[in-house]
């Protein structure tokens, strides 16, 4: 539900006046909630190459027309992530607070040259990784913090049909296969490894008419990490999703996380199950980053898959 | 040739120990020469698993071993690159400067780590791109940073079979295939370019029987560059090869680089031809950081190479 105008919400001078760029699934599911339950932002405008109806703000059809007929600060553009970087820029130069869904650009060049263009225009950047901000994972990151990192094993296994029905361009260069899900799990690694996590080993498995992998394995390794940290990323599974990392600390103990990350096991007990939610941590986050005209941007979870990509032997099915 | 002894040369405090790790071609044509030619340097010693013969000074089969029996300053890692990144490690580890011949490591985390660990030991770490190294490039880049850059198009064109007879680790995951020459292309057009150069079109002609690429073509753009940049790095070229960089500059002198940066013109006319040579030039410079406990670590060519291999259409031929 999108709010325009609630009566009953005192204005504050902190108003952080918002538009989505790109109204797809994710944008409808969980940006415009996120800001309608933030009363840091108050959402002023959409943009919505393919028109947006009934949404109580202007729809503009291009981010440029809407950058010229709205005050703004903020932005979060949830677009496909190949044009994320040309409308960022355009966003930065003209003052505004950039937010990028996941993964924030199509390369690891578009990420340095925007941090850098912040810093410039003394605006935020803030690149997210959604699963990064649930609290299990969180909670999963100070005890690993604690107790050291003694091995991971990352299963990421998922129904491509079921995800991505009929889509052709996770396929294509640039589409990032079968990494368009695991890229969640690598985020969840690297915000909870406490070292930089170097890939030794991949394995593609190619899809058999495209241009990218439809299952990865992976084995890495981590300075100060004895036991193996490996990874399987596989859009061929049938069934019940399994979004499981499960890691064993230096101290001995048990972790599981599930669910993509929303839950939490120790030694087998439950120890945390949901909590705020991704996005309204994410976006808690962003107020406070663009009050203080911080960025935080993160590219290790797309330089994984780059060095992967690097390093990969690639099978054809 | 090697200097073990110069009755001739002053002793200075300001000697590095300096000894190479991995005693192949590149080291014993250029490394070994560079060293012996310049006074701040002392070669004491070589890691060489095969053996190297009439050196002059000890050779070790492992760089532990070297390690742990003589007192040395600096190391020059020429090894192939996919072992570099432990040997670099172990050095920084001992308080020993490390030089890395490119590609400095097998992927941009291993550089990562490495550059920590250097600020951490406090060590100079250099990642040397030799064709950076040309007078020719420099003076190039100096020109280009009072003009600015309108257009470039690489062509770096070669017979793999004159380069690398009936080499196979070129073909294999981590071999580089065609980048392992074009990456010193490419590590001028990012030394020469004022801004960072972004991958927006990448082709892949893949090795019938590898899992490289024998040909890549590059379409990249730059903030402030209005023209194309491209690049053809191509292993097929049969005859003379062809190692040139045609610049447009943004006032419209025409520059060729050419010789693999050894000879630049300028609108037609001969304005730079080799120099002091790419290897003085990186151990003087190497002196300088070891001096100053700086690092000079630069991941851009890399980077590039990594970028492609995100967002490449591979074609088989």
């Amino acid at each position: 539900m999108l709010r325009r105008c609630n009566p009953h919400r005192r204005p504050a001078v902190s108003d952080l006046r918002i538009a989505i760029i790109g109204f797809g699934k994710i944008a409808r599911d969980q940006h415009a909630p996120a800001i309608a339950s933030n009363p840091a932002f108050q959402l002023v405008a959409l943009v919505a190459p393919h028109g947006a109806t009934d949404v109580g703000v202007p729809v503009f059809a291009d981010h440029r027309e809407m950058l010229e007929n709205i005050e703004l600060d903020a932005v979060a553009i949830c677009t496909p992530p190949d044009i994320r970087y040309g409308i960022a820029r355009d966003c930065l130069e003209r003052g505004v607070h950039v937010l990028l869904e996941k993964p924030p650009c199509a390369s690891l060049g578009e990420i340095a040259d925007l941090a850098e263009l912040s810093r410039r225009t003394e605006r935020s950047l803030f690149t997210t990784w959604h699963a990064q901000f649930n609290d299990a994972v969180m909670e999963a990151a100070r005890l690993i913090a604690r107790e050291g990192l003694g091995s991971m094993r990352i299963a990421w296994l998922e129904d491509v049909e079921k995800w991505h029905p009929g889509q052709q361009w996770i396929w294509e260069p640039g589409g990032f296969g079968v990494f368009d899900a695991g890229i969640n799990a690598l985020s969840i690694a690297t915000a909870i490894c406490p070292a930089r996590l170097l890939v030794r080993r991949a394995v593609f498995t190619m899809h058999r008419a495209g241009q990218q992998p439809t299952a990865v394995t992976l084995g890495m390794t981590a300075s100060g990490v004895d036991g193996p940290i490996e990874a399987m990323l596989d859009w061929r599974h049938k069934g019940e999703e399994q979004w499981t990392i499960d890691i064993r600390t230096g101290a001995g103990t048990r972790l599981r996380l599930s669910d993509g990350g929303a839950t939490l096991r120790i030694d087998d007990l439950p120890a945390v199950r949901h909590g705020r939610g991704e996005y309204p941590a994410i976006y808690e986050r962003f107020a406070a980053l663009a009050r203080d005209r911080e960025s935080l941007v993160d590219s290790e979870p797309l330089r994984l898959v780059a060095d992967a990509c690097l390093l990969a032997r690639r099978d054809s099915i």
